[in-house]
């Protein structure tokens, strides 16, 4: 078996503690939170608010805590001899938090494997899978119909928003619309608002669309999707065509595939890797025969 | 540069050979080939007749002979430290050929990478991506339309006929329809060998419809597709969908996932594989840094 912890007990983590529940290979050991107070989970493993105070040492640490907090709390699992999966997901420093991981890890003979979810993670094998398929041409990602993550936090960081919700709409060739929903606090202006939303740099290039709603969550749903489309050349041949799509629960999606992760961090040499540095089948239950078998 | 050479040179050789020349790392050095006299290749580069011949040592031969020769022919480049890349294609076989060429890569220091190219190949890492996503749950390979080499092999093969086509339609949920053209040879029976044709393995399953067509090469197209989905359960979460599709120019996206995984061949420790066990990024031309900052 292999001993998980999790850190960080938000909407990933909850379904982190689900996909783990799944695993036949593998038991939850405990749950690192840094305020005990709130939304304490219903487990019956420690709860924490450091991870070496666990009793039984984890093999793999699932961080679910925010992406600016990532670097930070790996090193100090990696340190302990603790595989870190994050799902750090700022697509520009990606290459330097797997290089300071790196460093990390190597020390103290631990893994960590970042940037794992659904983008990047699994989209970004898919991107390097059809690369594989056409090294030359162009390939794009058109997300949603969903709701961002990201794109909701930087509309509920602007001054006067009491609550937002920012839904992506693909309209293909990489190229999306934004919908923006937002109730704003008493005594701002909704006029205001929507004009500094549309000037985010979050929003400034894309069709942003903005709509006073006192009722978000009435519009919740975390389904999210992906087209992942290529043309491109193998050999001489031109107009090959490639597509991936999926249609999802996104905290199911990243969760899932964060532990599928853990369990493929345990069989590489100690560093820091992306997920598309990892053999697909380590992060498969099963013996190798088995699995090749049923899936080649 | 990596030396390449190609061993068999009908048309999945030919599509090779123009992947090699479209790859800025690598370098065609020879082409070995049981009979000189048909089909000569026309390349600058010796075209000889037992690899051993070569006066530049490949570092990889792409073995582009039929399935039932590959693993003498794969244990000869083996044996004399030459990695080996081939597009073995059947399936109940795959295990079994790897574990055959694991012992002689191991012994000699080399590598063999086993059943590249369409299906098994790049369809197996989809597959494997696609329980990595969703462990539980069912997934449908849907091929065509296209051209299927197997089935047409096979029809070959039945007496009294001289020239056939299978043709694979995909009915979705991973039933097929067969549409089989057939040009019988004289004196034989059309009706005959269409009960013959029905009542092969290879069809007696399949919906199966026969044609007498005597321009059996007016209608050969080698374009094919798949389509293959998956509906299954993140953690807790169900219906989540996946979906994969791909149009092509068969041979040439065969040659060019034997060209790539070639280049995986190069850093991997010796042993036998199948494309599930090698890293992707292992498969792109050019640096970590460059290939992780892009794509992931």
């Amino acid at each position: 078996m292999i001993n998980i912890a999790i850190v960080g007990y938000g909407n990933i983590g909850k379904a982190v503690e689900e996909a783990i529940e799944a695993a036949k290979d593998m038991a939850l050991c405990g749950v690192v939170m840094r305020t005990q107070s709130l939304n304490k989970p219903q487990v019956n493993v420690p709860v924490v608010d450091d991870i070496t105070k666990l009793s039984t040492k984890p093999d793999v640490a699932i961080l679910c805590t925010p992406s600016r907090t990532i670097a930070e709390v790996a090193e100090v699992c990696l340190a302990h001899g603790i595989n870190t999966i994050d799902s750090y997901d700022i697509h520009t420093g990606i290459w330097e938090l797997r290089e300071r991981l790196g460093i990390a890890a190597k020390k103290a003979g631990s893994r960590a494997i970042v940037s794992v979810g659904f983008d990047p993670g699994g989209d970004s094998v898919v991107r390097a899978l059809f690369e594989v398929f056409a090294p030359q041409g162009q390939t794009f990602t058109n997300f949603g119909p969903g709701m961002s993550m990201g794109h909701t936090v930087a509309v509920k960081a602007i001054e006067g928003v009491k609550n937002a919700l920012s839904i992506t709409i693909p309209l293909g060739t990489g190229v999306h619309r934004r919908l923006v929903y937002v109730e704003p606090q008493a005594g701002y202006d909704f006029g205001d608002i929507a004009a500094k939303i549309k000037a985010d740099p979050y929003f400034v290039n894309d069709e942003t669309h903005v709509y006073h709603e006192n009722n978000i969550d009435s519009l919740i749903d975390v389904g999210h999707g992906v087209n992942l489309v290529r043309k491109g050349v193998s050999g001489r041949a031109h107009n090959q065509q490639f597509e991936f799509g999926m249609r999802i629960n996104n905290p199911a999606l990243t969760a899932q595939v964060m532990v599928a992760s853990a369990r493929a961090s345990m069989k590489q040499p100690p560093g820091a890797y992306t997920m598309i540095e990892i053999p697909i089948i380590d992060m498969l239950d099963g013996s190798k025969e088995e699995i090749i078998r049923r899936l080649v």
